[in-house]
């Protein structure tokens, strides 16, 4: 039954549990969002109708989670081409739902109009600066603490994302701790940039004399000179809450990013080889996680994607994760915003692969019938009246 | 059973659905803090060992929340006779309950080193100054927005508070809605300090030319002349939270005030009277709003406190609830900091009460064998080497 709306496109631990979680009680949403400035660099993102849009994008979409809309933007965050953001997904899986959902900061340049766990305030810089992030291990720790009060409610979390440019800083995140991530990662546009970005990557890496792998022995810095505030909060609420609950990363190269991360800190805490100003607090809770309570999921334009090779990316994970993917299929939707997706648009974004996958577990719900829900959803931000 | 250490101290409607909640499962505990400059007015409060740490009292509080130890202060707050701040009942039940527990940032002076949802980032002034409260409408639409995602958890809500000062700014509310409140309320010291508190009121209202009751009309209006930020935003989660699912206000004074600003806005939107500025999205929320879902719980040393009258308040409040206190009893600890809880210091705070209560109900605990457990928590933090 499973079998035709859900993927699993990488499952080396025995890990049905998760998806029959999903089937039984509907999950609380937790979405991360940050700004990054490598989302400036040219050809790096496509999130918003314009560049000037970009730090926008996140603010706009947990507003659209809170308010049916968006208040620091018209209508809800585009790709310039015209589709609607994935948020338009998550939006009809929580209403399916009927599941909370909540909205970390973990340093935005907007700040929406809706209340925020706040886990940083600043604004990440662009990896060809000296800092990408500031104080990581703070962001880190404040990631630990929600993780470990949220999962108590008694649900399952899936924690989503929304961050610009992001698919380029998790592809720096991962070189630093040793995957071969060039070539492989998905983003938000057909054919996925991968030059620009690996470009980038390269140059920036080079610039700061930091070789391939080098960082694997200390992630957090990796994350310092190169990546985004999102991923050491989500790292820090995934072993936390995997200690105690499922937690489904939700998203596709982000997540594998941070499960890279959540990986190596993991492996060092067990190895007590945890880098310097690394509070014990930090390190008990890394030595109580239970890896195999962590999983990703993502969407199928992300897995099955031509361009990117996520299966890839997972056979280099270590400690291995199941990765799951919704097959969603916009191809007969009756608005063509929604039908590129089919063309390597947007794929991703604001949780929506795991969301999608947890209303259609839950509710039984066949992807053309979920379909109609997203359309309605679109159809109420983009056709009414208001 | 539960006669002997919950009392019904008020219960005009058919409520014992609360009591049965607490006793099947664990609610999710939230704290609001908040800061009121009204607190530095000399014999308002008696948050912190000194004047100068007043500001410290609510950060230290839910720092001790989440760490079992304050970072901004040495150990935790103190009256300055010496008991301790009752955030120790609220540890010694968040453990035996196992429960979750998120703090809510309604404006603090000192920022906690804990996550926080953020309602509002601005403390409140004084009842004497100008406005004592900004943006207060902002407030409550934010705590409409938290309550409407964390009633759906699955968990009855138990919404307590730290905010010092917070009876004093308790009582001009009611006041100002109409209530008799003057020589009512309750404090953190023997007898309250009803005189100082009670001229203080008086003349911050005379020298706003509102007469008593005149606000009844406007409720928001009397939080931003002379409340705290704390009530917009407790009324705002206790609302939308309320059409949900079970709601505790946990507090004696403060959240008896905190009804009757509920109750008041409650009445207007059913009678589509409420003030101009009003977003639709909360005035939906409080049409919603089941009052049967609310009640009040605090401690006996409130409700029984012969220098207060909370039953002459509750018989005022409109629309009527039941409100509960736990029989907690320090009279032979082996603490003197304990035994001074019954000489009437402190009492309570950080919502101890419903803390309690919730504990005592859920593991079928007696009052004798929780204080055990409170004495605990106490030795932890005061005589451990650290």
């Amino acid at each position: 039954m499973t079998a035709s709306k859900i993927i699993k496109v990488h499952e080396p631990l025995s890990a049905a549990g998760f998806l029959d979680q999903l089937q039984k009680k509907p999950p609380l949403f937790i979405c991360t969002i940050a700004s990054s400035d490598t989302a400036l660099i040219p050809g790096v993102s496509a999130a918003g109708a314009g560049p000037e849009l970009i730090p926008y994008t996140a603010a706009a979409d947990v507003e659209a989670l809170y308010h049916g809309r968006a208040f620091c933007l018209d209508k809800i965050p585009e790709n310039p081409v015209g589709p609607p953001s994935p948020v338009i997904i998550t939006m009809a899986a929580l209403r399916r739902l009927q599941a909370p959902c909540l909205i970390v900061d973990a340093g935005n340049r907007i700040t929406p109009q809706v209340p925020m766990l706040t886990a940083g305030r600043r604004p990440g810089h662009s990896m060809t600066e000296d800092i990408a992030v500031e104080e990581v291990n703070k962001l880190f720790f404040q990631g630990i603490l929600i993780g470990r009060q949220l999962a108590v409610t008694g649900h399952s979390l899936i924690l989503g994302e929304s961050v610009p440019g992001g698919t380029t800083t998790a592809m720096a995140l991962m070189e630093c701790l040793g995957l071969k991530a060039c070539g492989r990662i998905s983003g938000s546009m057909p054919g996925n940039n991968q030059t620009i970005k690996q470009d980038l990557v390269e140059e920036a890496m080079r610039a700061k004399n930091i070789t391939p792998g080098e960082l694997s022995g200390n992630p957090l810095r990796a994350v310092s000179l190169f990546g985004d505030p999102m991923q050491p909060v989500q790292a820090g609420m995934a072993i936390s809450a995997a200690a105690r609950t499922s937690v489904l990363l939700a998203g596709g190269t982000q997540m594998i990013a941070v499960a890279a991360l959540t990986g190596a800190l993991y492996k060092l805490a067990l190895k007590n080889k945890l880098p310097a100003g690394f509070g014990s607090e930090a390190a008990d809770e890394l030595r109580r996680c239970k890896i195999e309570n962590l999983a990703i999921a993502t969407t199928s334009w992300v897995t099955e994607d031509k361009a990117a090779d996520l299966r890839g990316l997972m056979a280099q994970l270590q400690p291995p994760l199941p990765l799951y993917s919704s097959r969603l299929d916009f191809s007969r939707s009756r608005h063509e915003n929604l039908r590129l997706y089919e063309q390597g648009y947007v794929k991703e974004g604001v949780g929506a692969g795991a969301m999608a996958t947890a209303a259609m577990l839950y509710d039984n719900l066949e992807p053309e019938a979920f379909l109609g829900e997203i359309e309605r959803v679109y159809e109420e931000i983009y056709l009414s009246g208001s």
